[in-house]
């Protein structure tokens, strides 16, 4: 291990200090200026960016350059961090950053302020080692990515997008690796998209539903046509498309009572053989022939229902830039020996944001204890991490700058 | 029409007096004192029976009997109401008991004070023209049919027959007539059978659906395998069984998340077909064989589920006493020159207790208005059925004491 002859230049140490800042979204916890106080003195100008919206918290967030040319990489990330839940089941507290069997424990340790940790140390290191990168190196850190996320990444990209930043390539630290250092990159994500039918019958007695219209079986079919038939088999880079039906509610009390009303809520994550458009359309078609199936109720004009959809959807991308998959590819194999897996699957990241600024890829520490308690990451994959980031800002900015 | 010369003799002056009882379910209001001020004049030993039980309120119930012989004639009813809503919806108030335009207004006026007060004038003229009958007429009236019928009909027969009451046939005077009097006897009802299913998955985020397992596939494949096929075709009496899935509630409040738990509940009103026991065993086949259908998890194990019966099914019954049927068949012939249906639609009633004692058929007003605002009776079908009810008596007397 190098000795921690520069500032920062040790990710356990910034690792260690990070996690002692409770910042549990939308709390910054005393985490952007630990950041703060390690990158200035490597040389980056820092500034903090105060996001607000009604109705949700005012969150921190940071934005960080060292030079001021091109070509221009990000590092982007959060230092916000889920809820710990019951404090006394963790082995080690939360926030104490406690190493045990080779382990660092803590909230964060995983996702992600171990990967902001080694991104710094790797930066620290390039300096040391090469001086300052032929380009410019910034963070874009939000406290916001576990919450809402409205007051973080978008809001911090349109505000540094508005001062004139430009980007050529971004690597998020999110932790992506299933199970060792360098068995995932992420090069795009599904996108997420979710919806609520309510369905309008007529309420009446269970004596007599020939009187009635018992609105049950209309959400019980529109359910089975949303999840039936798959909405694709999957393409080159993405898992098939997948619908969940994730809640059904009529709240009827009485047994002998047809209800009025029924509601379901579905969440679909789709891949590229669909935009948000064409998915929301092909949703109408199914819900509108299973309001009208003749099955279920002989004779009968279509079953009202209402659908209407949850804002932001989250859009599909695919990032296909070989100098940033490449560098990174190059990268683990050079410092683990494996050839990472180019993924697109599990849930949206901040790189959804960030793919309508630049080309943008996910590589990160394992995620196994993220979200759990005894969230924890080995210190050798810190080090580990750190020196495949630091491989990485070598021969991006080779190829970037060639 | 006949002068109100003896006590009772009017049904549509008894009809005011009881109707004038506020006796929303379970307060009696007066309504049992005004049946005793009634029948006393009449030669009846009335008798009161309070009924309680733990967790329901207490409910008053009488018994009148006259004669001591038999054959013995009971004629059964309730003198609780339902709430009247909102009571200035009402074109007249609902305890005023007004007349207008040749209808009779109020809660109760036939569902059911008026069958009430019509057997009451029928059983005066029958003594006025006849004398007291060859045998014994008694009345069963309960103040808890519209709630939970609990402390009603079962108890009240239970205490009567327990003192040595025996009875060879049973009258219902609930209003069974769809449009006009002497459409329809009811000689029978379905069951029913009501249940609750909860479907055990496992929570997780609906980005990994492969690492949850969502309940609402369940509950919604579990309800289709009770709805789908149908249990019968119905039988030379009775309609198809029907079953409605009254309610499906999962609560999951979170879009992005597939939830632990999903329950339906379910009534199913049944025919002789079935019993409440051979209904339930098919019910259990069809949930067993969904929930282990290979096309809702493929490779897995059935979907863990939960059955759980409501108390007090209702079974079915169908009476076929020639007496009984022909008597009262033979009465509404003669009065209004109709041939009435002998069917068994609709929900239950205290039929379904009184069958385990003795043959029971139901005949009484036309129940369109029954439990709405502005319950009325015309002042004629008063007149009408006392008249049917007074044959009834004859008819049936004479044959059963041949
Ligand atoms: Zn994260
Ligand atoms: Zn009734």
């Amino acid at each position: 291990m190098p000795k921690p002859s520069a500032p920062a230049i040790d990710p356990v140490a910034n690792l260690i200090t990070l996690i002692r800042c409770p910042s549990v979204t939308p709390a910054e916890g005393g985490a952007l200026s630990a950041i703060t106080a390690m990158l200035e003195p490597l040389g980056f100008t820092v500034e903090r960016m105060m996001a607000r919206e009604d109705g949700t918290p005012d969150v921190e967030n940071l934005y960080a350059r060292l030079g001021v040319d091109g070509p221009h990489l990000m590092f982007a990330g959060h230092t916000d961090v889920v809820p710990v839940g019951n404090e006394g089941d963790w082995s080690h507290p939360p926030f104490a950053a406690e190493v045990a069997g080779g382990e660092l424990y803590g909230r964060g340790a995983v996702d992600m302020k171990g990967g902001i940790a080694c991104f710094i140390a790797a930066v620290a290191r390039h300096i040391e080692a090469h001086g300052a990168p032929a380009g410019s190196i910034s963070f874009l850190i939000t406290g916001d990515e576990e919450g809402p996320s409205i007051n973080g990444t978008t809001k911090l990209l349109q505000w540094a997008a508005e001062k004139g930043e430009r980007w050529d390539a971004c690597l998020v630290g999110e932790p992506t690796n299933p199970d060792q250092l360098g068995d995932m990159i992420k090069i795009g994500r599904r996108g997420s998209l979710s919806g609520e039918i309510v369905v309008k019958g007529v309420q009446g007695h269970a004596a007599y539903p020939h009187l009635a219209d018992n609105p049950v079986r209309g959400v019980i079919k529109l359910a089975e046509a949303l999840m039936h038939p798959p909405f694709d088999q999957g393409t080159d880079n993405f898992q098939p498309s997948n619908l969940e039906v994730t809640t059904i509610d009529v709240g009827n009390a009485a047994t002998n009572v047809i209800p009025a009303r029924a509601s379901a809520k579905f969440n679909i994550r789709f891949n590229d053989t669909w935009t948000a458009d064409t998915l929301r359309a092909e949703i109408i078609v199914r819900l509108d022939k299973a309001s009208a199936d003749q099955t279920l109720r002989p004779g009968r004009a279509p079953m009202p229902y209402e659908l209407t959809w949850a804002d932001r959807p989250s859009h599909v991308f695919l990032t296909r830039n070989d100098a940033l998959i490449g560098s990174l590819t190059a990268a683990i194999a050079k410092v683990t020996g494996r050839t990472p897996a180019l993924s697109t699957t599990g849930g949206t990241s901040d790189a959804r944001f960030i793919k309508d600024y630049c080309p943008v890829v996910e590589f990160g520490l394992v995620g196994q204890t993220m979200h759990m308690v005894d969230e924890r990451v080995a210190v050798g994959d810190l080090e580990t991490l750190t020196g495949i980031y630091s491989e990485f800002i070598s021969i991006w900015f080779a190829h970037a700058g060639a």
